[in-house]
């Protein structure tokens, strides 16, 4: 039997990232290529308690099918915090000019594939942030959307470039149907863009009629700086989706997540989501208002904050140790990822598949360019999945092999 | 701001069923209308016990990124399932042509969504009974695949239609991805497709390299009749996907499913649910494997057949009783679902209107059209959701409904 497979699933081909990742299973790899948040961030004894408890007086809630939209309760808690904790929710009985209302998805992917399915034909182009979140890139290709990269600096993306992209677009194919970016502790880069490149970047999307797609998984895991308005809390004329989920904050495996946006785009991601999997899991909607309702998250979070920021400045005081000082890494103030260039003359590829040579595995750029055939010279590291003790040993590692392939380069 | 939404959201409309749906939070109105498992028919307790054995003994593995394929255990205790109740699996090393392998997906809904993702450029084409579960109909477009229907006798699609269309499709556009048929105890209709129908359908495919999408959510649900062999326990070539999930045996809920096909499709599958939901929620997963492998389902099965049977048969003596001899009716042997054909002359849209206004909810069958200006004369009752005073309550109802509409006819 031949299958005929669909396009855009056909182009969709397993990444080298794939490869890393099976490594990972190997106990003996270092894994500074996995973006798993740290164990010992789950509260597993509250969730313990609070499921031991719905199981004893509301079982079928937990076990019945749902809502499509979400456990009401759990998306009225979500409400309330967007709008306490980043200002976030329009409403036109407050005087505002449109309705945001929230959908509860099984993890925030969802929330960025359902946006392209419901935005993009076969063909519309999704404009990125260059590099790019792989988990969304291929999302929006799953979708046969065309990823198209915008230069990101050190305080968010080239506004020029956006802006030229967007004129020569709408005077021609006017195929530009979204912008989708991760302002905050971005993934892979580690920079935060800045409260004026986003004011630039929502003007230049209101100019052009743009839907931006805001996705802030790791907003609330700041450990140093300071806290910059979402894009979302800017967004009087109602064009910003705005993702994000439970997964870094209380568990990635129970697949929680959630998008806010106007209602009538929103209205459409309901209907997108009802034929993939009509309702994300109820006992875990359940858990998560719960959690959020009755027990303190903003001191867990304070918790998570405390390890990633003790890992990072591990990580950061064994890159300043072992790293030869022509190899740059971001300093984060939050998040997960560090994003290191390579100095000219060496060669990427090599760096990552000698690194993983020496037990350490790391994620080659290349995975993050919007455009397939895109070229990088940095890697992304990871410090929430290791060990305190494989950072030191990781960061030793990568001196020895950047200052072995340096020497060869004489 | 005018949102441009794709074509393929822009035409998926919010449907009739939708609106009745909705009428289902209020309760006065008797539920014939759902497709909700009895609340009765969830092992509450084991549950409870599985996941409190999981919290303190595996928690981080439950709430921890997994793998997109699936919990590994939970795929195996699927496949052995899968081998020993419908003869399903093949593999090179016991001398088959092909190997199949399972992906776990976050409901049956999502295999079925997946499939189509896979296979079906917009504008291609998914063959369908007609009718069909309008989820399906719904994933299909959602995709921009075009649903086409294939009439549905008491024994199974007409084969002769179905093969006069494959065969004026390949002469011409070839545009035909995927054929969708749900065998056995068929949603909306309620009828099981018989075995020399069900063989003359893949020596169709086989003929026309057709891909098969065997949806069998209710396969499991017999309580009456023999059983009757799956398609995919024939596929010899590599040609069906098989589609079922826990929801109508453990909980509905949970959102745990699984598709089973030939490995080379399978990756492709694969990578689609990645960019979906990354994975199915992990707690769930592990706690289907946990009660396939250490308690009694086929038990537990036997429990809720004994529910089914009663409230169908129930159903069955509540609507011979009141409804006039020319309304016709499915007998079930299974699933969750009745198909009455109203008698020429009554209108179908007007009597689902006053047995709403009467406080009974029913789907009219246009819900199922796979031609989305279809047109039906039957309606779908569902005995698995409303207790037995409203099931004999609600058969009261159609009986003077259907009466007064006769009568208004004289």
């Amino acid at each position: 039997m031949e299958y005929r497979i669909s396009n855009k699933l056909a182009a969709l081909k397993p990444s080298a990232i794939r490869e890393i990742f099976k490594s990972l299973s190997d106990p003996s790899i270092i894994a500074f290529a996995a973006g798993n948040p740290a164990a010992e961030s789950f509260p597993v004894e509250v969730l313990a308690e609070i499921t031991a408890d719905i199981f004893a007086n509301e079982p079928v809630k937990a076990l019945q099918y749902g809502q499509t939209e979400g456990y009401p309760p759990l998306r009225e808690a979500v409400n309330k915090r967007l709008a306490e904790k980043f200002s976030i929710g329009c409403s036109v009985e407050k005087g505002d000019k449109y309705n945001d209302t929230t959908l509860i998805v099984s993890g925030g992917n969802q929330g960025i594939e359902l946006s392209c399915k419901v935005l993009c034909n076969e063909g519309d182009i999704v404009l990125c942030e260059d590099p790019s979140f792989i988990g969304a890139l291929n999302a929006f290709r799953s979708n046969g959307a065309i990823t198209k990269g915008i230069p990101l600096r050190d305080d968010g993306i080239d506004t020029e470039i956006l802006e030229s992209t967007l004129a020569a677009d709408r005077a021609g194919e006017n195929k530009i149907k979204m912008l989708y970016l991760i302002p905050t502790f971005h993934n892979p880069a580690g920079i935060t863009t800045s409260l004026e490149v986003r004011k630039k970047i929502y003007e230049i999307a209101v100019k052009y009629s743009l839907v931006i797609l805001e996705d802030n998984p790791y907003g609330e895991l700041r450990f140093a700086g300071e806290e910059i308005p979402t894009i979302k809390s800017m967004d009087t004329e109602g064009l910003v989706l705005y993702c994000s989920s439970f997964s870094k904050v209380l568990s990635a495996g129970m697949r929680v997540g959630y998008i806010t946006g106007p209602e009538k785009l929103m209205q459409k991601l309901v209907v997108a989501k009802q034929v993939e999997d009509v309702h994300t899991n109820q006992l875990f909607q359940m858990l998560c208002h719960r959690f959020v309702t009755e027990r303190d998250l903003d001191g867990h979070i304070e918790m998570i904050r405390a390890i990633y920021r003790r890992k990072c400045g591990l990580m950061m005081k064994g890159l300043d140790e072992n790293l030869p000082k022509s190899f740059k890494f971001t300093r984060p103030e939050g998040g997960l990822f560090v994003w290191c260039t390579l100095p000219d003359g060496i060669d990427m590829t090599e760096f990552v598949a000698r690194c993983l040579k020496n037990k350490l595995a790391i994620v080659p750029g290349t995975a993050f360019c919007p455009d397939e055939n895109g070229t990088s010279n940095s890697v992304r590291f990871n410090y929430s999945t290791p060990s305190d003790e494989q950072i030191e040993r990781g960061c030793v590692i990568l001196g020895e092999v950047a200052r072995e392939m340096l020497d060869s380069q004489l």
